[in-house]
């Protein structure tokens, strides 16, 4: 998708992907090899102008190898569930308790320190029991609802912020964005995300997931990079998130992030349903990943605009029938 | 940009073109060869779904070859000025009077009846001589504007059709398009391109360009492609003329033409400006095609969504500045 927003910018592409299935490959160089193979990465960023990633376990020092932009500062935070909550208090932006189970009262979730995603790595703890280094205990917030703002800052450190998205899981796994989300408090939610990206003295787009407890805000986790919950950008606002992320890490002026619709972006998730159908629904504007199908895998998504309830039910059920 | 639009879709593409350097190599694979190459005609369309052209100087035989939709026959009529005309009458309409200079009166212009495009191939005759067999007089029109009409039809013959835009050329060549029009005839526009998706039994995009006379249109051509005066409608209509023309060549559902916006659409023709100027204008959506520049040619448009009257201006001087 950051190729696709950038093709039209007059810029090319070169990927590093593990995979030679890639689905980056349709839209320019495929570099195959492991994200932390030196010669890998000397490939993929010679003579390029800018090298950045929009998967945040990539390893750190093959960030630092290549300069990659936003910098290795980000990741390294982003990677440790620990020192990331750290980073929030630090800058007085609330959190669920955590650290040890003393501090965070029982039940407890308890989370590996590095490469969790779609609720991999974690458990629920109901009583008392040893809790390794290498993991971190949180306390379980009864929160009303998960939303998520991203914001952009560019080399000369504006920033700018979509509208706020509300996020609906489904085992684990982000099955469904609504944005804007209905009274969000997007003014405390752009402080937290400024707060991040000043701090880390950030150049691209960054995602905050957040905890609505009560209309308080309390910071779960960030991602240095662009984000499922914001592919409704795309059809939704008047940048994307992958066209400012390239307008940012080259110094091109960040475009509006204004949204022209209520969206409400449902993921393909496992396989994918008839496009027929899928295209069939008013408003819907499909966007597969030419990815292969598997338990779990995203391999599409569906943004409706300003759909009826029954399109949008509509398409949860075609993107449910797989699971 | 037909393989921009399909690419979510989930689609893949291979293209053919004579230049090794063509810009659709950034999204699929490219087969170089002559358009009426035998050989490079089945290479292209060897395991595809459906072939379709985006040039209306495609020979007929070629088309003919690989049963590209839209049909061969839109194809013919479209590339002789005279038939073309010929088939306006018979469906009832109204056109410059055509033919000889005793029917169209003097000063006339005179048109190659094949391969002329962008003002190349006619003349304007102050008084009599003779005309060639390939060639067609026409009657100079004392228009008020110029405007188009582009139509979907699907494989089940369903119609749709985008709003009208006005288009304004410099040096015979589009510079300008705004859409929707001020006060545009759109549904006498639409009765004209119905009639002809209809007697053509027609599948794809097809765009008639027209003369408003005092409110009333004369049809001044059709072509059987994508448009140029349709390119804001990748930004400014729920479906773009790429994305709609996609689903009707493959018999999936069409997608809505309306517009969101206001849109004024300028091409950058024979050179790029600066990005960054282009992208610092308000609501500015850049769209490069990775050609080389050349005097006469288009290299990208910019699509301004809503604009202030001082952006579209800008955006002028800004695409005009080399030529």
């Amino acid at each position: 998708m950051l190729g696709l927003a950038g093709l039209p910018l007059g810029l090319s592409f070169r990927f590093l992907d593990p995979s030679p299935n890639a689905c980056a490959g349709e839209v320019g160089e495929l570099v195959v090899g492991e994200y932390g193979d030196p010669e890998a990465l000397d490939r993929l960023a010679a003579g390029a102008d800018v090298v950045t990633y929009e998967f945040e376990n990539v390893p750190v020092d093959a960030a630092r190898r290549i300069a990659a932009v936003p910098g290795a500062a980000a990741l390294e935070k982003g990677q440790d569930r620990l020192r990331e909550k750290e980073l929030f208090r630090s800058l007085g932006i609330d959190t669920a308790r955590f650290g040890t189970l003393e501090r965070t009262g029982l039940p407890a979730l308890v989370k590996t320190r590095r490469l969790g995603y779609d609720g991999k790595g974690q458990r629920r703890v109901e009583a008392a029991e040893p809790i390794g280094r290498e993991e971190v205990a949180e306390a379980i917030v009864p929160f009303d609802r998960e939303l998520s703002i991203l914001g952009v800052r560019g080399q000369d450190g504006e920033t700018r912020f979509w509208p706020v998205g509300e996020n609906v899981h489904r085992d684990g796994i982000l099955q469904v964005t609504r944005a804007p989300a209905e009274n969000a408090p997007q003014a405390d939610a752009e402080t937290i995300c400024r707060a991040l990206l000043d701090e880390l003295d950030y150049v691209g787009v960054l995602a905050v997931e957040l905890f609505d407890v009560g209309g308080s805000l309390l910071a779960n986790e960030f991602a240095p990079r662009v984000h499922n919950t914001a592919h409704w950008t795309i059809d939704g606002a008047a940048t994307s998130q992958f066209e400012n992320h390239l307008r940012a890490i080259l110094g091109l002026p960040l475009g509006s992030t204004e949204a022209g619709a209520r969206c409400v972006m449902v993921n393909l998730i496992g396989s994918v349903p008839s496009v027929e159908e899928l295209l069939a629904m008013p408003g819907a504007r499909v966007h597969l990943y030419g990815k292969a199908p598997r338990p779990g895998r995203k391999v599409g998504h569906v943004t409706l605009l300003d759909p009826a309830a029954e399109t949008v039910d509509r398409a949860v059920a075609l993107a449910t029938a797989a699971l």
